[in-house]
C-alpha cells in the first residue's frame, strides 16, 4: 500500500470480469499504483480470474467493504467474523496487500444511541479474530471511520486508534477519508494527527464526493500533515458521481456530484496528484 | 432578522416556561439580538408567556421546526399543512418574524431513492399554502436546506431557490447553514452565491457541529461572500454540544462536539462576531 | 477586458517583433482570451506591426506599466504626464482597450513615510490629465495597488477607489492583483469588496509569483467573491518565473518561483479556468 | 524557548528602562511564557536592569535583532561578527536563552541579484564564528529567513537548513515567521516541513503584519504541521501595528495595520492562543 491508487467505483461497481476488466484498463491508462476493490460480495468474486488479471497488468490491489447487516460485529460478531474470514480469503487469492473499510460493521449503522461498552467489546472481539485471520494469510487489515450518518461506532482518527489499541493487533491500521474527516474532525487534518503511526491508508475524497478539488476540502492543509507525519502508504481517490440507485441510499447520494466521470478524471485526478507530487508524497 | 442571535439549543431543547426564561436570560446576557426558538412540539408551546417574556426582554426571536413523521410534506401534505398552521399561529402569537427550518420534511427523511416529481410536487403545493397563511399572519417563511444524510429532498442552495420558485411566494425565503453547505455546496460559499436575493437567515454552525473557528469551515470565505452580496439577514450561532439523548438521534450527534457550552460561548461566540464585524456585517 | 488572458511575461519581457510574435502565437496556442502586455519602454515599440499582429491572430490586448524614476507622478508630475500620453498613444495605435498597471508610479518607490498629501495631490492630478487623455484616445485606465514594499502610496483596494474618486475621472478603474491582495488585505478577498464595481481587471497570481494552485492563495475565497459581486472584466494569469536578471531587482525574484514555464502552463493556467469556470466567471 | 510568548514591538520599540519595565509589566499581565527583546542597539542596553527585572517577574525572554548596514555579514562579516558578540554578551547578561532574527544581514538588503557564492560563503563563516562565541556563552543561536523585499540572501526554510547545514554549528537554529512564509513557502507549512527539527521558533505573524486571525495566513494548516513535527520551540506572537516612523521603513508599514494595539490583545491573542491549544501546542 503505497503510490497513488484508485476505488474501482470511479469505473464499476461490480467486480464481475467484465468490470474487472475494464477497471483495471482503466486503471492502467491513468497509471494508476493501485486498485482499491469494493468487495461487496465477497462470495461472487472469481478470484482466479481477478489474480491473473492484476498480475498481467502489473497492477497491485487493496479490498475493501462494509459489512451487511446480519453481520454486524456489534450485534452479531461471529457471523461477522465469519464474513469476513471469506472476504480475507479472496482477498489473498485475488493477490491482494489488505482488507480494509468498515470492516467493524454498516454503512447506515446506527442504534439512536452512543456507542455502548458492549457493542465495542463485541467489535473488538471480532475484529481481533479477524485480525488473527488477516495475519495467518499475510494481510494487513483495517479499519475506516465514517462520518456519524453512517456509523454510530466509529467516527475519527483518535477513535480508530483506541479500537486498534483495544484489540492489540499489529497488522491492523487506520484508514481515514477525506469526505469524512471533513465532517467530524476538528480541522481537516487532526484526524491525520491522531492516527500518525497507525495511519497506512487515505482515501482522497472531496467533501461532496464529487470531483477533487472542487469542493471544501483543504488540500493543502491535507497533503502538509501527511508530509509531516512522514506518511508512506496508499492514497487512493475516491469519488462517487453516478451511482447506482441501489447504491446510493447507503452513500446518499441523490444527484450527480460531478458533472461526469470525465470532469472527476481530468480535472480532479490531475489536481489530487500535483499537490502529491507539490508535497513530495509521490 | 438581522444581527447576531442563537439558536437556543445553546441552553434549553425544552420551551417550557422554565427553558423559555434561563434561554432568553442567557441570550440577553451573551448580547444577542435575536432568538431562534426550536418549535418541536407547537401545541405544547404557552405563547403569551414567550410573548410577554420577549417583549420584556427586548428580544427579538423567530421559531424553526423539522416536521414529525406523519406531517412529512412528500407524503402528507394535508397534515403537514395543519401542522405548520399551528406552528405559524404559535409564531405570530409569541410575537416572532418568520418560521424556518426544514418546514418541508423530517430530519432524517429518506426514501432511498432522488425526489420524485410527485414528492416535489407535493412540497410545492403544501409550502405554497403554508406560506400564504404565513403571509396572511404578516410572517416570512422560510426552508433550509440540510445534508444528503438528513432530507433527500433539498440539499444545496440551489435546490432551495428553484423550490421557492416553483411554489412562487413572496414571503419565502433560503435559509442556509455552513454545516450543511460544508458537505454539499461547491466550495463553501456557492450555495450562498446560489441563493443570493433569497437568502435572509442563515446557521453558523461549525463543521462538525461543536465550537465555531475549531472546524474546517472556511470563515473568511463564508463571510466574505455574505459581504459581497450585500447579506442583510440574521446571522444565528448553533452548536449542538450536549444534545439530549433523544434529540440526538436525528441529529446524529454521538459524542460532545465541544468541551463545554462554555467553551462555544467563550471561544465560539468571540470568534464569529469578530469575523462578521471584520466583514461589516456587524 | 473579459474572458482569461495572460500576462506576457510568461513568454517574453521584450515587446520588439521577435518577442511579440511569439508571444502572441503562445496566447493562440493556450486559447487566451487576450494579452497583457509589459510596456516597459513606450516609444520602443512597433505599434503599427503589434496592431497588424493582435488583428490577424484575432487577439485582445491591453498594456501595463509602471513609471521610471524620472517621471512618477508623487515628484515629477509633469514629467509623468508626458509619459503617460506616450504610452496611451501607443495603446491606442497597437488597438488595445486600456493601460494600466502601477501608472501611479515606480514599483519600489518609497520615500520611508507614509504618502503625503502633496504627493497624493500631485498623483489625483496628473492621473486626471491623463485619465482625460486615455478618453480622448477612447482608452480606459488602470490603477494597480502593489503591495508595501513596491509603493508606499497605493497598497489595498480601498486606497485605490479613495484615488479615482479623489481623480472623479468615469474612465479610470481598479486593477487588483492577488499577490499583493495576498500581503495587504485583511482577507484575501477584502480588497475585491472594496474595489467592487470599480474593479475591471484582476492578476491571478500565486502568493510567491510561481504556480498557481501551488502556493497560499485561497482561489475558491478569490473566484466567490469575485463572482459574487458579479464581475465582468478580464482575469489575467501572472507568473514570474525565470524572470531577466535587470527585471529581477524591482520585483525581488532571486530564485526560480517554479520549477520551469511549462509548469506554469500545464499546471497553473488549467488549475486557474477550472476554479474560473467552477465559479461560471467563463 | 517554548510556551507562548510575544514580541516587545507590542509595547515598546525602546528597550530602555522604561519601555522594558512597561513591556515586562504588560506581559505578566497577558500571562505570557516569554518576551522577545528587540536589540537594535545592543550598547545601550542596561543588561544588569533587564536581567533583574526578567528574573523578579519571573519572565523568560530571547533577543533578536537585525544588522546594521555596516555590519552585514555577507559584506562586513568581521565587523558583523564583532556586532553578533557584543549582542551576545548582552544577551547572556540579561539572562536570555537565544540571540535570533535576521542575524545574518539587514533587513532590506538587496544587492538587486541572487545571492552569490562569495556572499554565501561571508555568511556562513561569520554565522559559524558567532554560534561558537554563542555556545561559549550558553546561547542559542538562531536565523530568521524574511521575504524578499527585506533581504535576497535567504528567504525560505529550505535556505535556512541549507544555511546551517553550510555552517555546521549545532547550537543553530530556524526561526521562522509565518508573515514571510506566506510570502515565500509553497504552501505555508512547506517552511515548516522543511525546517522540521532545526526550527526551534516561529513568529505567529497575520500577512499585514496586523491582527492575528484577521488576514490570508491559514493558522489551522500552521498549527496542525507544528503539531505533526512535534514542533516543542516558542510561539511568539508578533504585530507591527503602531511602530514609529524610524522603524516603519525597514517594515515598510505604512498605515496602522490594525485599530489598535488593543484589538491586537484582545482578539488576535485570544485566537492565537485557542488555536494553539486546539493542536495541542500549548
Amino acid at each position: 500500500m503505497e503510490g497513488f491508487g484508485v476505488h474501482t467505483s470511479m469505473w464499476t461497481m461490480s467486480w464481475d470480469k467484465k468490470g474487472a476488466e475494464y477497471a483495471v484498463s482503466q486503471a492502467v491508462r491513468y497509471q494508476m499504483d493501485f486498485l482499491e476493490i469494493a468487495l461487496l460480495k465477497p462470495l461472487d468474486v472469481d478470484a482466479e480470474h481477478s489474480q491473473r488479471l492484476l498480475e498481467k497488468n502489473n497492477m497491485r490491489a487493496i479490498c475493501s467493504l462494509g459489512l451487511p447487516e446480519g453481520a454486524w460485529l456489534s450485534k452479531n460478531p461471529d457471523t461477522g467474523v465469519e464474513f469476513l474470514k471469506v472476504a480475507l480469503e479472496k482477498t489473498a487469492q485475488m493477490g491482494c496487500e489488505a482488507l480494509s473499510g468498515v470492516t467493524y460493521g454498516g454503512i447506515g449503522e446506527r442504534t439512536g444511541f452512543p456507542p455502548t461498552e458492549m457493542e465495542l467489546d463485541n467489535v473488538a472481539r471480532a475484529l481481533g479474530e479477524a485480525a488473527a485471520y488477516a495475519r495467518s494469510l499475510g494481510l494487513l487489515f483495517g479499519i475506516e471511520p465514517v462520518n456519524r450518518y453512517e456509523t454510530h461506532l466509529i467516527n475519527t482518527g483518535w477513535q480508530s486508534v483506541a479500537m486498534i489499541e483495544k484489540v492489540g493487533a499489529h497488522n491492523m491500521f487506520v484508514h481515514l477519508d477525506t469526505y469524512h474527516m471533513n465532517i467530524e474532525e476538528k480541522g481537516v487534518a487532526q484526524g491525520i494527527l491522531d492516527a500518525r503511526e497507525h495511519l497506512k491508508y487515505i482515501h482522497l475524497s472531496e467533501s461532496d464526493r464529487g470531483t477533487p478539488g472542487a469542493g471544501t476540502c483543504d488540500w493543502d492543509e491535507i497533503f502538509a500533515v501527511l508530509a509531516a507525519i512522514d506518511f508512506k502508504g496508499g492514497l487512493a481517490m475516491e469519488s462517487f458521481v453516478n451511482m447506482p440507485p441501489e447504491i446510493a441510499y447507503g452513500l446518499s447520494v441523490w444527484r450527480p456530484v460531478a458533472a461526469s466521470a470525465d470532469e472527476v478524471m481530468e480535472n480532479g485526478l490531475p489536481f489530487l496528484r500535483n499537490k502529491a507530487r507539490q508535497y513530495q508524497l509521490l
